[in-house]
């Protein structure tokens, strides 16, 4: 199945765009877990299953994972195997490099570890995009305009601002169907014109929350399809200066509710 | 100590700018080593007791070692360990994110695994290369210029092309004396251009070799510091057609050693 054919069933399924970005910090979860064979699994495990009928996607920040080196690789498995399989796993990796190491990438994050999605850099070009377009049923999403301060140091250049300019790009690497963007819900009225070149590419906009992206405007720019992701503000809902409640996952689900359904108020007359 | 000044300390000793790329895929080493415990690290220890007299640095590409799991992350590990204390290491991961995210990579790989240096992708601007530059005696090399068939794609973009704009950018983020600039030996004219808005940053210059690049306009246009940087015709001198030979260092030894020679016959009128 394409990986956006999956994305609209789940989406529809859960009535639901939101992502939950599992950036799980050691430091940050309770000390109650820190007795688990595995923590950070164990508190992923407990989001994943308080999530699990909310969300159109999770996704997965390689670096967390890396963090905490050959554990960490084996964490990462085993929260991707975790997720039920019609729902989407997405890991942000944000590598790009030439031809015979991207297809290392892709090997590693589309077959070892079956993830659906990964996200991309584009600064190599096409070419190191490539090997991650021949699995026609995953998803390539390429960094467009992000939501960090600096996105503009680069993302800004040139006449034509070179996010314009990449949007365009990968709409023409899009031959197969699974291409996506990366565009951060911090800079909405710039997510309108993305859209404009780039009509059927699903938008993963990561930005709300902790970022303070708003929830109307990309709503209204993002059109279909699109993932709205949030992670620090959902999975460390329990937080309360500087511990997690032993109880994170009833918070968590109740972060993840709110936001869906704040979100939907929006859809609703933009649905597909 | 400074990156630097660890750079220039074995450059002297070993009158070499030669940076050999770790880029070991266990598919095209020989099938003897097949029988040992990790052929990857046992591979990667010949070629670095073959060669460790004849470089200024070890680089090794981080997707082909992530591209064996977690037995790939201890074989990254084990084999940067065996790298001699006064030789640099570079971990080539070509990474760039969001802060939190940046920091997570910079712990994992600078404190944990202790490289010397690694390579970042500019294309999220200051703030995702900011945390790698608290680490001042470490090096973070900028993707400015790359060596790929489609680096064109974005970095040609505007009418200052965009690698003139990240190299001058990367100047400016040099406060600490720890930036480097990741530049293509296959742009030779190009990288001239660079090295007069960058004059005392390190280049790290991938492209001979396998991919081409000529190294006499290579060491004239790249003045010093930089580090030539070859991989597989190195790693893999004894391959003949589909198969690595069993006695593969020696002729590792000789391609470095040749290589290293044809870089200084060069070298010699642009000598720090």
């Amino acid at each position: 199945m394409k990986f956006i054919e999956k994305l609209n069933q789940i989406t529809d399924k859960n009535n639901s765009v939101l992502c939950v970005g599992l950036d799980t910090d050691i430091n940050l979860i309770p000390k109650s877990l820190h007795n688990e064979a595995n923590p950070v699994l164990t508190f992923n495990q407990k989001i994943i299953d308080a999530t699990k009928d909310l969300v159109c996607a999770y996704k997965l920040n390689s670096a967390f994972y890396e963090a905490q080196g050959a554990l960490g690789w084996e964490t990462l498995q085993e929260t991707r195997d975790y997720i039920p399989d019609d729902i989407p796993a997405i890991i942000d990796a944000k590598r790009g490099d030439i031809g015979n190491t991207s297809k290392k990438y892709a090997q590693a994050f589309f077959e070892d570890f079956e993830f659906d999605a990964i996200t991309l850099s584009p600064y190599m070009g096409f070419d190191a995009v490539q090997p991650f377009l021949e699995y026609e049923d995953k998803c390539a999403f390429i960094l467009c305009l992000t939501s960090n301060k600096s996105a503009g140091d680069l993302q800004m250049h040139g006449d034509e601002p070179l996010y314009m300019h990449v949007a365009k790009l990968v709409s023409d690497w899009n031959s197969n169907g699974n291409c996506g963007l990366v565009v951060g819900a911090t800079k909405a009225e710039s997510l309108r014109d993305i859209r404009a070149v780039a009509p059927d590419l699903p938008i993963l906009i990561p930005g709300i929350g902790a970022q303070g992206g708003n929830i109307e405007l990309t709503v209204k720019y993002g059109g279909t399809p699109i993932l709205i992701n949030s992670s620090r503000s959902i999975i460390y809902a329990s937080r309360n200066g500087y511990s997690t409640n032993d109880d994170f996952d009833t918070p968590a689900r109740e972060a993840a509710l709110k936001l869906k359904n704040d979100i939907n108020k929006y859809r609703i007359s933009f649905e597909r």
